[in-house]
């Protein structure tokens, strides 16, 4: 599949691309910068010259891609998605974004009253389907292929069929998809993000995630 | 511990404060009804007479307790709180609520904007210190002493000395408590319980929960 990484150059874009790339995947790392998303592309085939992962600006990345991943800070998101509103059109987009405040240990409200996720649903429209997912887990270690992720990936959407492919991409970071209801759930998973934190501060930790038990 | 559960006749409070008894606190389960409270007593302890659990109204528990814990429906929460709020002054009050909707399956915003928990602190004021935990338990075999909880019991509030309070509770319980953040952060936990029971379904299980891993 091919794969856009909207914001691909941040450590949590870069190491699900690698990883989405070392399964099999054509990764594309898009950036605000053509030359950011080619240095970070460059960089990973430096490590590993045999998988196919390119950088450019996210508008072109967008354009070229089947599955779009938008891994920009809450900050940014609007102003993203509306640079690539128009390569977005008919695809699936599975937003990562986790909206964290100043004191990053604290759930943050939206003024919208909604999650992230709905509102760039909102901002989008009906043509793009979006998934959210992968909002728990931590960026160390992800860009280390060998590190085994202790945690589940919850996808929050509204087709399952959409949440199908973002539990096999968890899949193929080797990390297992749980089926987490409609995209109304996304604000509990991106409240968790903040809640994580708060483990990982008060724990001396840097990789707290959450698992699902009792579903075999 | 003198602990009284309020609401304590549904399967949660029951479960919970059968657990708390058999690991040697005191329980006094409170009901609407006096009646009702004692008849669960009775029924508990002729499982194992040789616990501490009586049961009463809800006014007269927590008159009588040391640490107060809330299992009433959502629905119920303002009415019941004001109810034994007297009772409250200068305690601990732990409170197991997460607000449903009719679509269970939905995390729940409230029209407050605020969690269930930051409503009843809202509600009981400063003399009454609020603590959120135990929403993401399933009540499915609470009650079976033997049976092994496979989740982690997520605690919220302000002041490190009462989350200890209820991080010890999960432990009688037989559960494991982490230190979830602020009462801020008793929305996701909340919310979580409602994605949780979208799991259940999902996956055609009864019980499933969450573990925090990361953290040994």
């Amino acid at each position: 599949m091919k794969i856009a990484i909207i914001g691909g150059t941040g450590p949590e874009g870069t190491g699900l691309g690698f990883r989405w790339a070392a399964s099999g995947h054509e990764v594309i790392i898009g950036s605000r910068k053509a030359e950011k998303g080619e240095r970070v592309a460059a960089e990973l085939l430096a490590e590993r010259p045999d998988l196919a992962i390119s950088g450019t600006d996210n508008e072109t990345a967008v354009a070229q891609c089947e599955v779009a991943v938008l891994a920009v800070p809450y900050a940014a998101q609007a102003a993203t998605l509306e640079s690539i509103q128009e390569h977005l059109m008919g695809k699936l987009l599975i937003t990562v974004v986790a909206p964290t405040g100043e004191k990053k240990t604290r759930a943050l409200r939206l003024d919208s009253g909604l999650s992230a996720a709905e509102e760039a649903q909102q901002q989008l429209g009906d043509k793009v389907r979006v998934v959210a997912a992968f909002q728990n887990i931590g960026a160390h270690n992800l860009s280390d292929l060998d590190y085994e992720l202790d945690c589940d990936v919850l996808v929050c959407g509204q087709k399952a069929a959409d949440k199908e492919v973002a539990i096999q991409l968890a899949q193929d970071a080797g990390l297992r998809g749980v089926n987490a209801g409609g995209l109304v759930n996304a604000g509990v998973v991106e409240g968790l993000a903040s809640l994580l934190i708060f483990v990982n501060v008060k724990y001396k930790v840097k990789d707290a995630g959450i698992r699902i038990t009792g579903i075999g």
